[in-house]
């Protein structure tokens, strides 16, 4: 039995629930993809203190973004970012190719549309993280094929 | 770093979402324990489908219990429940002495009130679990000091 399995199912009932919301007529509260990035930025902020608690300083940006490619994906999706590639002007692209949030829907295109929702969490995941970091950030996410997804970070300078 | 940390703070945000639709007059999805207690149920099921794909038959009541107690609760909140009792008669009482969802409030009378909001997920787990195990049941859970929690399950016998 996989670790992440009662969180995954959470996350999926959360998105049942907000939409609903939506659906509803609730639009203060309801239903955009931005109730579920700010969900995801607190639980990312939350887990990004408890993880550093006994860690050194980080040397420099790329050593943060390795952190959270490692350690933090780790803790919340049980595996590593596949790939971490940068420009080197403040624009990083991480690369999951197995997105776990990604891997109960189906793999074709027929599903792709609604990829974006099941995205939202974790992009605000990764602003929250960077965020108790001392790391301003816009982060967005991609799907070409699933379940790999591409989260794109952009640095904002302070 | 704890392994049910991602899952737990999950756990606080979608309260908070739920106990805020409620404050802003959305009474339809809003805020009230049942609101959780079904999303408990849901994932309950989800998690016991998987949990028992490769198990045996399942011999008798007590024998489904004992799986609740094990297998189910350190799936979701990685240790055992500390005890079981039963009157044989249908009601099971499940005694967690340091019940995870509680460990992040503070241990005084203060948040007593609270409680409830922070259980009824986990009731809801719990009725979900056993109804995939074909037993309906009701389930209460009750704190006298936290963190420790007593969930009681009545069979409804069918």
């Amino acid at each position: 039995m996989a670790d992440e399995v009662p969180f995954q199912f959470l996350h999926n009932e959360v998105i049942q629930y907000i939409y609903k919301s939506a659906d509803s007529g609730d639009t203060e509260h309801g239903g955009d993809i931005s109730t579920l990035e700010n969900m995801g930025c607190r639980v990312g902020q939350g887990l990004v203190e408890r993880l550093t608690k006994d860690t050194a300083r980080f040397k420099d940006e790329l050593d943060i973004m390795k952190f959270v490619c490692k350690d933090f994906w780790t803790c919340v999706f049980k595996k590593q970012i596949d790939n971490l590639r940068t420009n080197h002007q403040g624009i990083y692209v991480l690369q999951d190719n197995k997105f776990r949030l990604l891997s109960q829907l189906s793999a074709g295109k027929q599903y792709l549309e609604h990829a974006p929702k099941y995205l939202a969490f974790s992009c605000g995941l990764v602003r929250g993280a960077l965020s108790n970091l001392g790391v301003k950030s816009i982060v967005t996410a991609e799907v070409s094929v699933m379940p790999a997804c591409k989260f794109q970070i952009m640095i904002q300078k302070m």
